[in-house]
């Protein structure tokens, strides 16, 4: 009989790659089976957020920005990191919605919480749906960003996803996971 | 108005930390507007597949692990990397899914491709569906894999999605798309 699935037991830990764009652990770490692994590799990265935004004329607000570690340009549900100073992935989640999109809603309903990766990834993105929301700004970008803002049908979304027009892992699972909540 | 939405070049690139586990390249790169920018940090992760698998009696397989990443114990679909000698993703979607669970099917399916994070990793995840699936083989793992395998119906699996037992993001998105495909 199988054992029974258990936590891994970290005996030593190391920054591996300390850079403020990037951290590497190196963790050596004892299995529940006794074996030691001292190379095992994770990727220390911030809490995330991503927002389904619906309009009260039902339009679903996306974002077409070039990512370059895929080196490609995907449209995605707006979203970003949590700042080190911030406290509330649902805060966090208004900032990165008005600054990307100029886009703002009364309420965010947190839906879940997933991870992109979790063989070697740190951290948890939040998932929100926002109704209601309404256009109150204009983008507020850094140097570095360009983004395209667009807005959906409601109506027309699954299809967007069905087609593969969405090719980001959480923007599918937002999207399909809102559709489901709003029972479309 | 704003600029297109544009790939930026890579002027210089060089792996940082090459180990057989983790492999972290900073590039050099120019944006649209000029700007260059010298310490940008991308994930060198292979592609991997992840695929929705059903039995002929309607149950999903799934699988149930302890990830050290997230230093937590998932529910996700079965997957994994595809292997540096294997070209074909479905190869490898059918191999990972027998190493795994010991289940086979006569044809996958593939639905599309997706990134989990295409801000700081290079890897594109293929999802396939597998249908009339069976058990031919005992489960065949790593000496470090504990993976415990489970049948979920497929009628309790949107209730499953829904109510936040699946916590990784590709899994979320693979049900809820085959959910979609299987008029479910």
């Amino acid at each position: 009989m199988a054992a029974s699935v258990e936590p891994w037991q970290v005996l030593r830990s190391e920054l591996v790659f300390n850079h403020p764009w990037y951290r590497l652990r190196r963790d050596h770490v004892r299995l529940p089976s006794g074996q030691e692994l001292d190379d095992y590799f994770v990727s220390v990265r911030p809490e995330a957020v991503l927002t389904f935004c619906l309009t009260a004329d039902e339009q679903v607000v996306m974002v077409r920005q070039y990512k370059h570690g895929a080196a490609d340009i995907f449209v995605e549900l707006p979203g970003g990191v949590i700042d080190a100073d911030e406290t509330d992935p649902r805060a966090a989640a208004r900032r990165e919605l008005l600054e990307e999109t100029g886009y703002a809603a009364d309420e965010l309903e947190l839906l879940c919480d997933v991870t992109d990766n979790p063989t070697k990834d740190t951290n948890r993105i939040y998932f929100f749906l926002a109704r209601n929301a309404r256009r109150v700004a204009a983008q507020d970008l850094d140097a570095t960003e360009n983004i395209e803002v667009l807005t959906v049908p409601l109506a027309e979304l699954a299809q967007w996803v069905l087609g593969g027009r969405i090719r980001v892992a959480g923007s599918v699972a937002l999207c399909l996971l809102a559709l489901r909540k709003l029972g479309r």
